[in-house]
């Protein structure tokens, strides 16, 4: 464990060392409210996102340490053409944990490639957010008590998600964990996504009913469904009010079911549901604290220990990434590719290179 | 006290233990410096206000706590359509007191039905400012040494000046507190406000010149008037010097009197007159940051004890709140009334309901 | 020392003092890592300076101190047209030591005319920026061992550059320092910088290739040539990669040479460069901070002894300063003058006045 851009970076053993890191946090604070003193986090985020930044920033405080960094639009060395990667190793002069977040996808694989500073992916464009996934793993964990045996509701967009795709790749690790797909067929799983769950022999059902299955879930992870994904105006008119969650469609659902979502909501979970017991959205928030807490602790911890990452090999390429989203459409970096799925994929942003 | 939303929801005793509090920080800076050690403030900054934003930091600073938070701008909840409720309820998880500045009227109602942390309004559209009264009424008890048998000038916009209502509204307690009201006739004070002094027998003056009742004044309060508040051109150029204090409108003004500004100034105040020793305005910014301590270690205080604030009565009405800054206009929430003055007022900005 | 402004407000046994006491911290960190415990430091931005702002910031919590400000664009006061001098002497109640940044020439100099806190000047303009040279100052002491008998090479934008600048008015007060100025024709140093060295008897070469004296240079200081300071798109093309240090152009360049950069940087050094051993621009970013460390402690002793500065002789004049990014256009200020080089100079600025 060195840098976590992504959530695969972390195995199930670590994940379970950083579970049972956070439970102990919750039970015993106190005796980790000096565990940072003197250490310094940085947050770069190149977008604003408040929720995000507020959380690792209340986890590095309630560890005794201090923050510093920057918010979109107040970053001047950016506008000034610096490299996330010389922005990077600066900041690292300055602080002993780096957290980033980035419109472009793969923007932290640049940054980490001269700094001696661990840094944490908070969110790099549709690509990856693996603390988002660590705060929902935890959630499940608390309100289920298990990580195994679990049929697991997505709902909303599906496609674009990111936090349903980062929270499928995680909990496929585990032991008989079934998902149920609800969406509109506009919106539902990417086929790579797909792929997976059939390749680790992973059950799912696909509906666009959000009742069809409720009466079977542990767990309803909710997103939103954003009016511009629909092909038309009707469409969405028709399908938007299944996606929206109410009491009434909890009728069906067990009692010890849990509702997580990754917030900000606007209006896809009534505000009805929030004084229902399964709401664990809240609860969620909190624990996206405690889990951000475990993985500075340990980050930290390894990078004093001299604990370098194994990193992941990289090939010299030719090929340019064509993905518009992608940190190399910004900066000039090394075309470095990596062995993937049906065939080369970009290092930085892991898009299939053609 | 458990929320802080207006200055009448302090008592005179809540006041008076407020005083006291702030008198001893002064008096023992020391003794106050771990009070909040382990402790977080929120500053929610939907508007920026530097001055205040960083007045409350200072104070949580001196106390030995932390602080997070946003500025306007910077928060990106917001802008994905989060209301200020659940903002609100999120970052309940990460701090242990809220501060919240706000365009609209009546905001901090919205935010406060299901936080289970305190909240403090820095500013609420047109509507109240309370702490800045707090600072207004520690500068005239420690200038004048009594709030009791004062008379007190207030000068300048006295029809949209929030701070000018709400002193009043907190000094008519007090006995034999008397105002002289200078202001052009565009800006006087509002119908609800004098009616609100005639019905507790206070005694005032009407004046739009500054020199007339000088000699009398215990307290000068000065504050703005912007151009765009005067019907003509030629009214304002007519005017607008009759409000600017400078070291001749002085001359006949008692040597113990106090000039206080809620600052920022432009040149309402010449800057000759900072020299003069009944310049407080810059002593009541200091004032200010003691009293938000003193607040924020009640608040938390109250909170440790669990003490609940007996919330203000609402009734479910079907009348709509036609105030344009109203948060209910930005926000889909419950139309909730109060009882007040004339009849139905809204719960959250107390616009009367039509 | 009260205020740091210019770095020659700084003797040499000043700098010496603060060099030395760097170093110590550098060796020490643990000793200084309570220093300014309840102290706080406030940096004022009125226009963005990341990497400035985060090295000041980084300093003060090593130090065990905290940190409060706005940064450009969040500062309200401003934009409702308060003076720096009120934002100065308000941010004054809340602080022990205030940082500034500003666009405009000469605005700290205004800002300190009632401040009893001391003032460091984080850039003012095209006219000022002491800690950067300071930053400067170390890294070549630490890395050459000495700051006598040194050949520097300046490479880049002469004309314009405030570091530059601010370096050689430090430098030429050692013995035996001589200089390489490397730019086009078009952004040669400044008259009056080249009067100065004349006058101190600074040995100095000019040139516009940075091989013709590679080999002599005991440190190169690179900056940025910006498109837009050449006369000609095509005298743009025709220099433009002469000022772009690679690893071809260090072939003759002594192994113990110290290649500096006040960053960021564009492309003007490539990233090859960076694994260079003579490389030492991410090295200055670390002294840097530990400079700031060194002056943030010294002027909180000295304020705490109450030493106050010599203030610089001002002569009120009636003449109007007429560089257009002055303060003075800004804000309407007493206009005093310094007595200087070729006659009166604008106080704030120090613009020769016609």
């Amino acid at each position: 464990m060195r840098h976590v851009l992504d959530i695969v970076d972390l195995s199930k053993e670590e994940i379970e060392t950083l579970l049972k890191r956070a439970e102990d946090i919750i039970d015993h604070p106190k005796l980790y409210r000096d565990a940072c003193r003197y250490k310094k986090l940085a947050t770069l985020f190149y977008e604003p996102s408040t929720r995000t930044r507020l959380s690792f920033e209340a986890a590095m405080l309630e560890l005794g340490g201090a923050v510093i960094g920057f918010e979109a639009g107040t970053s001047s060395s950016t506008t000034k053409g610096e490299t996330v990667g010389d922005t990077v190793r600066t900041v690292s002069q300055y602080a002993d944990v780096i957290v980033m977040r980035h419109p472009n996808d793969g923007a932290p694989y640049a940054a980490i490639q001269r700094t001696e500073v661990p840094v944490i992916n908070a969110g790099d464009g549709g690509h990856n957010h693996p603390t988002q996934t660590l705060a929902d793993i935890l959630t499940i964990y608390k309100k289920q008590g298990r990580l195994n045996d679990l049929t697991i509701g997505l709902c909303g967009d599906l496609k674009y998600g990111r936090t349903v795709h980062s929270l499928i790749r995680a909990l496929i690790r585990y032991n008989n964990v079934r998902f149920v797909c609800i969406s509109p067929k506009e919106l539902c799983l990417p086929d790579y996504i797909l792929q997976l769950m059939d390749e680790n022999n992973v059950e799912y059902k696909i509906t666009d009913r959000m009742e069809e299955y409720m009466a079977d879930l542990d767990v309803l992870y909710m997103t939103r469904v954003q009016q511009e994904r629909f092909d038309t105006r009707a469409e969405y008119e028709r399908l938007k009010d299944c996606y929206i969650l109410t009491t009434d469609k909890l009728l069906t659902a067990k009692p010890t079911m849990s509702i997580l979502h990754p917030l900000p909501r606007v209006n896809e979970i009534a505000c009805d549901v929030d004084d229902d017991p399964r709401a664990a959205y809240f609860d969620q928030v909190a624990f996206g604290k405690y889990m951000r807490m475990a993985l500075i602790l340990e980050l930290i911890d390894d990078a004093e220990k001299g604990n370098a990452a194994p990193e992941r090999v990289k090939i010299l390429t030719d090929k340019r990434c064509d993905n518009p989203r992608c940190i190399t459409c910004r900066e000039d970096l090394k075309p470095y590719a990596v062995n993937g799925k049906s065939g080369l994929r970009c290092y930085y942003c892991e898009a299939l290179l053609k």
